[in-house]
């Protein structure tokens, strides 16, 4: 996730000062060009970039630049008076915090909530033109946009050139880190095997060419990672895929000897990236009667090359194969697990301990000596996403980051401390929660923390027929918070990417998740997190994140086509901090077990690490209830 | 549903005849039309009407006429050498066995399920012509069919007149039956209030028209209600909706003196139902800058009158509003609840007492025997729609009706009766289904038994935030089943109408409306099925159905948008069916208050009814357990 500006904070246009300049260019000769010489009456711009990525390189951080709001969702709407910001129930008392005056924060996917389109509908008037950067909106919902918009009588016009950059002086640059290749020890599945069975998909579908644009698609595919954006293992390219031919669109810069070597190997054009939408068109004018797979995510730029009529938007294969782990891809998340969970386990008996003896130390300071004794661990490459350290009412924010004059906020025993952290090894990707609190927890707070737990206790327990949506799992983990007329406004858990994106589509269990997204059904072999919270904004906030592989499961029925889910994060829950008269004996049973294995896979790694004092407190973190 | 074709059966063509003679008019002047003289390389064909109704008048049973399934939901395509049937999980069973050996059935919404789309796409190849029935296939449906065959060069051609139509020589007619009108102190209000919030809503959504051709939005919009679609109580009509108008488009001979006063005095145009889409042409051609606010269900005849840019296609706002009941029409619901409770209370006294002393009756004979005891009670009108009357394995399928042979069958106290069944009366409408076996029912039935009324209670009695979508609790119904590794094919429950359709959009309980469907929010003052089932082909099948309405509910944590649901059906569940020790003490407690409502409201309206001996056996079957 983000972090601090590169930008020095004295250098830094005041805000007001930056959506001058922006309403500036309303005017300019890149959009008169699209415009018939008039000037936009509104500039929606998302927090994106022109691979959808959720996590973006500073480089693409132009609403933060121009907003301040640091959260990972945003849609932006720039007319000339007014700046809007939409965001969801993740970041609703951060966007509030971050935005000066000058802003609205709109919220998105309330009942009471209305979308940009609705907005722009009701505000502005007949004739009038609003821009957008065809690389930062998928050609789907621009589409989708244009038509509603047109009905109206409003123009959604493609400005070449965003209209943030120009006033962006240090924007900071993309680097040059070079990709690293993965062993078949480490992917299980040589990339001619994955374009190979890509092919075959493409064909039962009818459709001539795939062009992918979302990153873990690419470097999943190619059996690469990259460094571009921070805590993702993912470079900045585009890949075509034809009957013929594999092309990559990368900055040659980027590769080493190995790496060029593998892709050569694997049959693999390398293309400048800048000549990616080129060269694009000049394939499509020179090859005609092409149908071309594409994600839902592409942007307008590339979709537009073809146009709608030769166009299949569907989620890509590559997500769909990718959700299903391989043997290999699988036991690596397992190992990678187990040692993440000794390396968090390591950290929160010297947290606990300094706690105890009145020592104070800041989330900064927390979170960096957490992120030290990961980077410790065998296979160890980075974090999966900046740590979120928090303690009190920081933790009512659910991505909350410590950074700045809050990040310094000192931890004690006697409030809740929330610790929502992972890393990248060569062999998985971890993500994992703990919410801890030593000294005189109030009952409301224990109240509130066993509901939580109860829930994940509930959708972890839970026997499911293979096949069916994760969203239908997710009232499982609201519904003892529900009867309390408690909720969280965040989804129960996403999938995770092996040594990929921490959030990886397309499984997921959540709110919007509910709707039947193509590709998003549970089957054996995936991994994905079950997370249910509970915030109170000024108090504290509750979080219980593992990560868990789906499961064949035998039932009574004698049925072959049921679920279950089996942990992979293995870390003590506090169950001194739980009223054991709320759980059922099965959700009881569930715990005890849990907490043997801890004490089995963990314990064994903290001795392996050499780690005695740590197993011993194990022993004790790990007592059945 | 359905009702046996009128057609005699020795009259009625060979199915291959009349597929043949389809395939005939592929080649119809037509169809060479609108294919540039070439033939169809497929027709397609969904059960449905002009006004995208789920039950259809005897005039619109083509697919039946075609192909003798007479399930409500289908899809067919006919080839030059195929013919096939897709349907949902309801009718696979019953699908099997009235398709003849032509036909191919194939199934909706499963894993592994195909759409039509695919099908053609993989069946037929570039340059071919897919045709279909305007009227019946909804603009939208058709216009993402188009693009999606074009991709692959194939053309979806509208084809003016039904294919199906000419081979049809005993086609039903739609008959002249009146509308009738209903007083204020049936509907609550009137017509004109209804039309000015429409409106309100329409400016809102800065659009200058609306035009209704979902029949229940209609007659809820005039307050009539009509006998064209039997059990429906639904008349054949269009509606426009303008700033200064209102035109209703009807066969004038439905009308009679009352009804055209009322729609006269609530300043409805009357304009004859065949002019309707020749009207809205002049209209459009003469009333320039529309934008017609249209439901999903408009047809593909009315859309393309006004085309896709000129069009909001949006859940109607009459759906939505009539979604929540207002104080007389909820006030209607309960007490028509109570009274077809104690009817069907009545004739389950009945039937057991028969059953025990060992007398035979066919299942059409029970049905009949409760159809006329419900017609007995006060502002009765008809029934919601054909009764559930199956024993033994009939109640494996979950849309089983009794027709024919299979009809004959005689129950018998040893084995199970399923009975799903509902009236429409003049203040609401009602839907109810139980599963009784009076003697040795195995223990393999009380356990699934048992689990089905769990997953009822479970869902009946939860908390939930008050704007969800209703199929975030479609899984707590299933829990209980999914644990033994059982589920059901259905969905969980729907909304039901104020003497009006028994399956009553937008809201539902559902596995597809998991999905985020516009307007299917739950809130206050609806109205909604909870119905369970589970089915063991060839042995036995369940279903617990009730009806009840959401209600706001006080939660310890005193936040006040959390909705609960109170009972409108008050029928006892049989208990001695059930194994006491698989339910927590809440469910129990539940069964018992449940049963506590049933003794006194029903038992009061048997009372009033003179009916002394099934009070008696009442205070029996409420007994607390």
């Amino acid at each position: 996730m983000p972090p601090a500006s590169s930008v020095p904070m004295e250098k830094r246009p005041r805000m007001v000062d930056k959506l001058a300049s922006v309403r500036g260019f309303f005017n300019a000769e890149n959009v008169r060009k699209v415009t018939n010489n008039s000037a936009l009456a509104a500039y929606f711009l998302p927090s994106t970039d022109a691979h959808n990525s959720e996590y973006l390189a500073e480089y693409d951080f132009r609403v933060k630049f121009l907003s301040n709001f640091s959260g990972s969702n945003a849609q932006v709407v720039i007319t000339p008076k007014k700046a809007l910001l939409w965001t969801d129930g993740r970041y609703y008392v951060q966007a509030n915090r971050q935005l000066s005056k000058e802003w609205e924060m709109k919220t998105m996917n309330e009942p009471d909530s209305i979308t940009v389109t609705e907005f722009l509908i009701s505000e502005l008037r007949r004739g009038d033109f609003v821009g957008f950067d065809p690389t930062l909106l998928s050609f789907d919902s621009a589409e989708t946009m244009r038509k509603k918009l047109k009905g109206v009588g409003i123009h959604l016009v493609a400005v070449d050139g965003n209209l943030v950059d120009p006033i962006w002086a240090n924007r900071p640059s993309l680097g040059h880190k070079k990709v690293t290749v993965l062993t078949k020890q480490e992917h299980g599945k040589e990339t001619s095997v994955k374009i190979k069975e890509l092919r075959e998909k493409l064909v039962k579908k009818k459709c001539t060419a795939a062009i992918y644009t979302v990153l873990d698609d690419i470097v999943w595919l190619l059996n690469i990672r990259g460094f571009d954006i921070t805590y993702n293992p993912l470079v900045y390219s585009y890949l075509l895929v034809t009957a013929e031919k594999v092309v990559l669109f990368i900055d040659e810069s980027k590769l080493d000897e190995t790496s060029t070597k593998h892709l050569i190997d694997s049959k693999v054009d390398i293309q400048p990236y800048e000549s990616t939408f080129e060269y694009l068109k000049n394939w499509n004018s020179t090859t005609p009667d092409q149908r071309i797979h594409l994600s839902p995510a592409t942007n307008y730029a590339i979709g537009s090359i073809f146009g709608v009529d030769n166009i299949v938007t569907d989620t890509s294969f590559a997500q769909i194969a990718k959700a299903q782990k391989n043997d290999i891809e699988m036991e690596g998340m397992r190992q990678s697990h187990i040692r993440d969970s000794a390396a968090l386990v390591e950290f929160l008996v010297w947290f606990e301990n300094e706690m105890l003896a009145g020592n104070e130390y800041s989330e900064i300071e927390l979170a960096k000596r957490l992120d030290t004794i990961r980077s410790r661990q065998e296979k160890y490459v980075d974090l999966s996403f900046s740590t979120i350290s928090a303690f009190g009412d920081h933790a009512a924010l659910p991505h909350y980051h410590p950074e700045g004059e809050d990040g310094q906020r000192k931890a004690n025993s006697k409030n809740v401390y929330l610790v929502d952290s992972g890393a990248h090894y060569r062999d998985g990707t971890t993500d994992v929660t703990r919410t801890v609190w030593y000294t005189n927890p109030s009952s409301e707070f224990i109240k509130s923390n066993s509901l939580v737990l109860k829930g994940h206790i509930s959708l972890a327990q839970t026997v499911f027929p293979s096949g069916i949506m994760g969203g239908r799992l997710d009232t499982l983990s609201r519904h003892a918070l529900w009867q309390q007329g408690l909720d969280f406004s965040h989804g129960t858990g996403h999938g995770v990417g092996h040594f990929l994106n921490v959030h990886e589509g397309p499984i997921g269990i959540g709110i919007s998740t509910a709707a039947a997204r193509p590709g998003g059904e549970l089957k054996v072999g995936q991994v994905i997190t079950i997370e249910p919270g509970y915030y109170l904004p000024g108090s504290y906030g509750i979080r219980i994140e593992n990560c868990y592989e789906t499961v064949k499961t035998s039932v009574p029925s004698g049925a072959d086509n049921f679920l279950g889910f089996k942990t992979l994060t293995l870390v003590p829950i506090q169950t001194s901090i739980i009223d054991k008269s709320i759980f059922t004996e099965s959700e009881i049973n569930w715990l005890n077990e849990y907490h043997s294995e801890v004490l089995e896979k963990t314990g064994k790694q903290l001795l392996k690490n050499g780690k005695t004092r740590e197993y011993e407190w194990l022993k004790t973190a790990c007592k059945h209830i």
